[in-house]
């Protein structure tokens, strides 16, 4: 029955012969690893306005310089990933670069790093995406979470099912998201420069406006610039994805972040202009039912409210984000199964489901992911401080890796490729310190402990199933023959299952006795006049339990038998009934493991299921 | 280490020995098994008012109507349950008396609504109590849910430790509250006929007033009856616990019937009579802030707002709807493990754990209770239209299996007896009908279909139990002895606790093979070699897994072994790491739990685990 189910949800298992990965042109293979980072551009100005308005009103007008900087900072992280690229064909995340070039600790932070970076980039992709829908469709604000989390499962489902990732299937709703991006763009910049426009109106939360005017100004530009740091997020899925690329994989690989560069400067640019000549922008936080996305105040501008253009916009926004959500779907197993394997993470990680996918680590994904929107409620303002912490810590160190590597390598001109990586540690070190320090109360401090204790785990992972090879290691050791045996057979009172598990233990060629556990006095007597006439050729041992536990009086007894005789094995079988029906199930007991837990630390025991059949 | 933790929250093991109960005098034995009765004094006057004025602020004229009636329908179940007292000096609840004298069916009925009763008793009790709590400390009010929860985990857990439940606990606050109700109505009665009153003003809900003024005026007469009915619950607490009584049980039991009837009445007709003179009347939703509860209002007319007074009787009025809560946690649990015991409820429920409790009783009873008061939020005015339906379907079979009883028996007198009980069956009948088809709509409904449900699932495992009795049945059984053994050791990777399985499996003097199943054909030279090296006495036997599932293959091998020589039994040996700290408990997998899982019909394969320890 469950197996049924599961087959119908899940669909037939696929043999592992089918695994195979399809090469990507430069044309495909950029939406397919792009579209997490271009999908950045749905939200990164809003992050940047929405800082600025808690100072006030007149700080708006430093938005165009810090859209500048991190535009200036995109370019630095690109050249710098360039040489990632072709430094690590085989795929250079910042896990494997770390590992390759700093040692263990450092590798095992940038994974933290990535994996709560992964759960984030679900939750605040799908977040801004269902803002995006809701931008479109206000009737659907009520359903916020709900619609967040049922995307989530969607996902989820999709990807348990072995959905396979094609280049098609990117490759419409990426350039479709660009291409709308673009025309809004040009149209919004014809449309602002022929009208002449009265002075901007900023509507907002009541009390939201000026409400952070005590901080110092610089500190708020500067939490203002790691908000818009977000669109940074996803570059590093292409370092990530190199070997899947055609021939030259590298070039080709480089020339994917540099169209990247290109497309996301122009539209971030784009949207940080038109911004400004917006007649009336609202900046409500994502809970008040009046919120609209930045992006869709300014397609309602350009194309008119409830035209073509601006619901075509909203829908390849919230397609690519959803996109972009999936692409951590494929990522953050992935990088698990290795840490698994590595043994930083619990080995069924690693695991490959019937259906050719890391199920396990889908699984974890979704559910964390879940937890997270629906803690934060699925409101995009909030969840957007925690993004970007992880990114910039995996960047920093990746870079730092990259460094160390030209310096350990010395190839051709190799000081050069340290002052650009150099540069790129450098900026994304300070970017990252920044962040860290001008969002911490607004939930980078969560980010860092979560990071922190997500890299103690892992290391303790590590040093558990290091010290179980080491204890485990044949080097050394000496082969025991396992003495004669003995068995007790339990039983709970004389039935046709007991007899099978007693005519077992006979087969054992051990010396067999079977053990009651009385808890009940009165029913003795029926247990030894059944024994006396249907078995009789076993010695039967009844024991009262004075505290009503089945198990301890079996331990006790079990003790008594090992001091005896410490070197002979003691097998308890245990008879129990199969359970054919699922709906059978919540009447059934699991003595066998009840009492397997319940051993602890005494050697010489095996416990073995002796099953019978009910209808 | 969650040893450790369950002895520190639980207690130590109490021995069976100590099992034993106290007889109670008249006047200890009253508080103990009326508590719940009693209570509802707190609630019952309240439950009608809020009716009424849902009609018409006319409407509220034929309260005292109301409540002479249902003080007369309490005098006819008081002298009907006196005759079962004497019937059933050994305890006669509805279920042994509805088993006794009208077979299976409508005993399975009788205790379904009894269970469900009690589940209703907790979460009434508790949020009447909270709302009384409430009532005088009005800041309290937001954390209504909380409170509710809370409180029901605080008894689940002192019942969970063992609470002897004592004479004197039940003693104080229950004649505490009599007493005080006492003084309220007696005081109240002078302050009202001593001062010229001017005429009642009433206030309530927005639109709650004459809300429902488009109903028959008939209907809602018969509505207000019986949400009044809350008044009857937990009279039958008494016909329990006869045995409970000193000698004469069954003449002390019928005297504290009688008691508990005088004492009831009194409150119920005194509170009644003076709410009509009370200058202000506020009737808000619980979930109102503004919320009152009419026994507060009245107490704080009579002893003034703040007063001495007025905290004494919130505070004996909490207490004492605690107290009949908590008797629920030890009837519900009596009555679980007694059907448990009799095969209409899963075993577990039957046995007593080592603090001498119905533990399984007490969880299942405090998860239900919880998810009834979360459901509702704690609102008492949602929970009370539920309650009461089991309670009248108790009393109705209950009386009709009386009137069976003496119909069988044909005692002295016999024909005055059937009478009676005839008398409180009809009337406790009609009742029931009224109240379902009253509060249909309110909630009744829901308690019909648990009800139902719950009696079917009693039937459904009684069957199921049977059935299990049936095929395990000696009766004809024939011994078949079993033949010669086979084993596999199943082998991930060559090791020490691997070692050790086989040495098992050699000691079993069958024929020994082992089985690597391979997912990664990369790994198979390295385990061919250390075999070779370390083992090279028993076969390995490596088989790949093409959907990378390592339970698949070794079935596959099984059936292929069944298939030769079905006769022979198979022993899977598994290898297992024995665990010794929970946080290492994460990275076990358990294959032998999952294999006995899958082996499903497979006869003739038992499951034994070898294990190896860990430090």
């Amino acid at each position: 029955m469950p197996q049924r189910v599961r087959r119908v949800l899940l669909g037939a298992p696929i043999p592992t012969a089918r695994e195979h990965h399809e090469r990507l042109s430069l044309f495909l293979g950029l939406p397919v690893f792009a579209s997490d980072a271009l999908s950045s551009a749905a939200y990164a100005t809003e992050a940047i306005v929405s800082i600025l308005v808690l100072f006030s009103l007149q700080a708006l007008s430093v938005q165009p310089a810090i859209t500048l900087a991190i535009c200036a900072l995109y370019l630095i992280v690109v050249v710098s990933y360039q040489q990632t690229v072709h430094a690590y064909p085989a795929g250079g995340g910042s896990y494997i670069v770390a590992a390759d070039n700093l040692g263990e600790k450092p590798a095992v932070i940038a994974a933290s790093a990535l994996l709560i970076d992964y759960v984030l980039t679900v939750a605040v992709s799908i977040a801004a995406g269902v803002a995006a829908l809701v931008s479109a469709f206000p009737g659907l604000h009520p359903a916020l979470i709900e619609l967040n989390i049922g995307f989530i499962i969607l996902i989820m489902w999709a990807n348990l099912r072995g959905l396979r990732e094609s280049g098609m299937m990117f490759a419409f709703p990426s350039y479709g998201f660009v291409l709308g991006m673009f025309l809004m763009i040009v149209f919004g910049l014809f449309k602002v420069h022929a009208a002449a426009l009265p002075s901007q109106r900023v509507v907002a939360d009541p009390g939201a406006i000026g409400s952070e005017a005590m901080l110092p100004f610089f500190f708020i530009l500067l939490r203002a610039f790691s908000a818009g740091c977000v669109a940074l997020t996803g570059v590093e899925a292409i370092s990530n994805g190199v070997p899947a690329f055609k021939p030259p994989e590298s070039k080709n690989a480089a020339k994917s972040l540099r169209w990247l560069a290109a497309m996301m400067i122009c539209m971030f640019l784009g949207t940080g202009y038109l911004i400004r000549f917006l007649p009336q922008v609202s900046l409500y936080a994502t809970a008040n039912p009046a919120y609209r996305t930045v992006v869709s105040q300014l397609a309602a501008y350009v194309f008119g409210p409830n035209s073509f253009g601006f619901f075509a916009i909203q829908l390849a926004t919230a397609t690519i984000l959803i996109l972009a959500a999936n692409t951590a779907f494929a990522d953050f197993p992935r990088l698990a199964s290795i840490l698994a394997r590595d043994g930083y993470l619990p080995r069924p990680l690693a695991r490959q489901g019937d259906r050719l996918v890391y199920q396990n680590g889908i699984i974890v994904l979704g559910v964390l992911a879940i937890a997270l929107v629906s803690y934060f409620k699925g409101e995009l303002d909030l969840l957007l401080p925690l993004y970007a912490v992880g990114v910039f810590t995996a960047f920093t160190l990746s870079q730092s890796g990259m460094v160390r590597h030209w310096f350990k390598e010395k190839g051709r001109g190799w000081t050069t490729r340290i002052a650009v990586n150099g540069t790129g540690a450098l900026c994304t070190g300070v970017v990252a310190i920044v962040i860290l320090t001008t969002k911490f109360t607004e939930g980078a401090w969560i980010v860092l402990v979560l990071v922190s204790l997500a890299s103690f785990g892992l290391l303790a992972i590590r040093r558990r199933y290091h010290s179980i090879t080491e204890q485990l290691s044949m080097n050394g050791a000496v082969r025991e023959p396992v003495a004669d045996q003995r068995a007790i057979v339990l039983v709970p009172r004389v039935h046709k299952g007991v007899m099978k598990a007693i005519e077992y233990g006979k087969s054992l060629h051990a010396e067999v006795r079977c053990l009651h556990v009385s808890i009940d006095r009165r029913s003795v007597p029926a247990i030894k006049r059944d024994w006396d006439m249907y078995v009789d050729d076993v010695p039967l041992v009844i024991v009262e339990s004075p505290y009503r536990s089945l198990l301890d009086p079996v331990l006790e007894y079990i003790d008594e038998m090992l001091e005896q005789d410490p070197d002979k094995t003691v097998t308890v079988i245990v008879p129990e009934a199969v359970v054919t029906k699922w709906y059978h199930l919540p009447l059934k007991e699991n003595v066998a493991q009840q009492l397997k837990n319940a051993l602890g630390k005494r050697r010489n025991v095996v416990v073995a299921n002796v099953r019978y059949f009910l209808n």
